[in-house]
């Protein structure tokens, strides 16, 4: 496929927005009044009955078992903060495509009108049997972590913030492979992430699920340890489990000696201070669109470089993991999307690059079409085994 | 187009209802890593950006300002009463379908694990910026005329009860056309209702609207009157402004001298007393599957004869009006649905009929492909003239 090099103007972007993103259409034709009394009354009568005396057959004729509600407070978005619901649309419009794009999933784009974590918890409990799955999306930390931890366990459904999980996942698999060319073994990481929000956690989650133990988080003021007293509970549980050499002190004293280098912070970082990091080090400067370092300037300090962006190689996008996330949970009629079906993922994109793995080449195109399905079969897998 | 005269069969509306009705589709495909960055990010962003500057953006640049909410509670779907909302999914979908089989709408069903009127408002205000109108559907009698009520007040986007004004206005319409058949004014008509939920009143209302004034409306215990002591709200209200001849009793009284039975009750009407209406009686028995007395009864005793089935003549079926009332009410960018715009709705499909008016076809059929256009252009013009 060929790919023009300008980026996409204002009046472009616009044109394709016009009307929105998305449409519905159905599933069968409507032609005679034969069709319209199978699909409405007097017909429909006899589909309602039977989920009436059996709930599951909701899951096999109706759209839910099969929608993912991709839901946003718009508190969030993008590198544009809080803007609202009705700003955020958009976004969560594009969310739904991609769904569809890459996994055939429908989903629906509902923007909440409440910042309110139990508001919000209670209106997707109020509208549970609309859907089957809920993707979170742009809502800020630390209200995210709560909003998650709290639908997930008021619903009986796959449910997944995917700006923590999402990133985890892809950048697990980047580094997976990033580790191989250095020859190093994941475990043996020194890690610092850049950005204590909702992916910086997540990473560092991951990470310490996978067994890597030195893992430092930054926020805007220092390392996370446990003599902190101004952090909140996420990053408090998080510096409890983490910082093993209880380095204090900022990104000087945490990128000393260190291997990989995750940002996900938007501030940048000083040259001078990538220069401390070890040899064969790896560094993933994943804001967008401004990186932490320029790719240019980060190849200087390190064996592997990967960005957010699509105009640079190794680019860490979202869109590897959650369409096949969601859809692998639904295949397998997942109740809860697990650490072991997030890390199944991750492990999946790694594989798709194969042997083709090369400094540039970590992980797949974002439009490579065999990563949902290799996603979403080893999720379902996984939670199988689980 | 053929009609076959055989009743579907369960397995054929189970197969037609495999795996829901509705399917979500891309407005504009996503091929390469171009398309990826306007749909998504960093392009989605522009236009962010320019709602959370002007909020009218959204309107042109997102689905939600065209998108019809189907919301139910699942407290009396169709013949089955309060089956909740799951096992009412179906009929939602089936309404989505419709609006997009003949209005061209988008269109998403939102089914409420509550029943509460205030939660259910308060879930639709939280949800606004989701959607641009609600069609509320099969929300019981009487919470349906307070949630209809707190819903318009509280959203600044067309609303509408289906069951109650959908239903209305196709009355209006056939009675219409029914009493030029009859020579009558429909001003001098007496009108006996039987049946006080939503469909039931939302009728009289209707019908008072266009100056009938002779209206009486049955529930389960006798006539709608200023005497009776155990009427909720809606029904007394109505009761202070119908019924001019203070008619009390029964059927028996109700229908002495009548021209007009409208049947919305479930309940069967005696022969007896149909023998009891004027000459030139006009009656619409249209409750479904079952109406109150058979066609082929009723004809016995009235000039024109209307149900609610497909197969007899003169089909009362709402779709002829929510399509197009909807789409008008967008089209024009309306605040709200007035009575005038559902007056000017059952004019539109009355006209429709215009020569070939006969006692066997006094509406549309519901597949008339213009239908909804004609209804949202009278909708639309209705609602710029108020």
């Amino acid at each position: 496929m060929s790919e023009p090099t300008t980026a996409p103007t204002r009046d472009e972007i616009f044109a394709a927005h016009e009307g929105g993103k998305l449409e519905i259409v159905l599933s069968s034709p409507i032609e005679s009044k034969r069709d319209l009394s199978i699909a409405y009354t007097p017909g429909v009568a006899e589909v309602c009955r039977a989920i009436h005396d059996d709930a599951s057959v909701a899951r096999t004729h109706t759209w839910a078992s099969r929608l993912v509600a991709v839901v946003s407070d718009g508190t969030a978005v993008l590198g544009l903060g809080d803007i609202g619901p009705a700003a955020s649309l958009p976004v969560m419009e594009g969310k739904s495509a991609l769904f569809k794009r890459f996994a055939g999933l429908d989903s629906i784009p509902l923007v909440l009108d409440t910042t309110d974590v139990d508001e919000i918890v209670e209106t997707l409990v109020r509208l549970q049997h609309s859907f089957g799955a809920v993707n979170l999306e742009d809502i800020s930390a630390p209200r995210c972590f709560e909003v998650e931890a709290k639908v997930i366990e008021a619903l009986d459904m796959p449910v997944m913030h995917d700006d923590q999980h999402g990133t985890a996942v892809v950048v697990l698999a980047a580094l997976t492979n990033a580790a191989k060319i250095v020859g190093r073994e994941l475990s043996s990481l020194k890690v610092v992430i850049a950005g204590a929000g909702a992916a910086g956690l997540a990473v560092g989650e991951m990470l310490l699920a996978v067994g890597i133990e030195d893992v430092i988080v930054l926020d805007s003021r220092g390392t996370l340890t446990t003599h902190r007293v101004d952090l909140h509970d996420a990053k408090a549980s998080f510096a409890a489990r983490s910082n093993p050499r209880s380095i204090e002190g900022g990104p000087a004293q945490a990128l000393e000696g260190a291997d990989v280098f995750i940002g996900v912070s938007s501030s940048k970082v000083d040259e001078s201070l990538l220069a401390k990091m070890s040899d064969d080090a790896m560094i993933f400067a994943l804001s967008n669109p401004d990186p932490e370092v320029q790719p240019e300037v980060a190849r200087k300090y390190a064996k592997v470089v990967a960005t957010g962006r699509s105009d640079f190689p190794n680019q860490i996008n979202n869109v590897l993991a959650f369409p096949g996330i969601f859809r692998g949970a639904l295949d397998a009629g997942a109740r809860r999307i697990t650490q072991e079906m997030k890390v199944a993922a991750a492990n999946a994109i790694a594989e798709l690059v194969g042997d083709e793995l090369s400094v540039d080449y970590i992980v797949p195109s974002p439009l490579d079409e065999r990563v949902a399905g290799a996603v979403a079969a080893a999720v379902a897998k996984a939670s199988q085994a689980s």
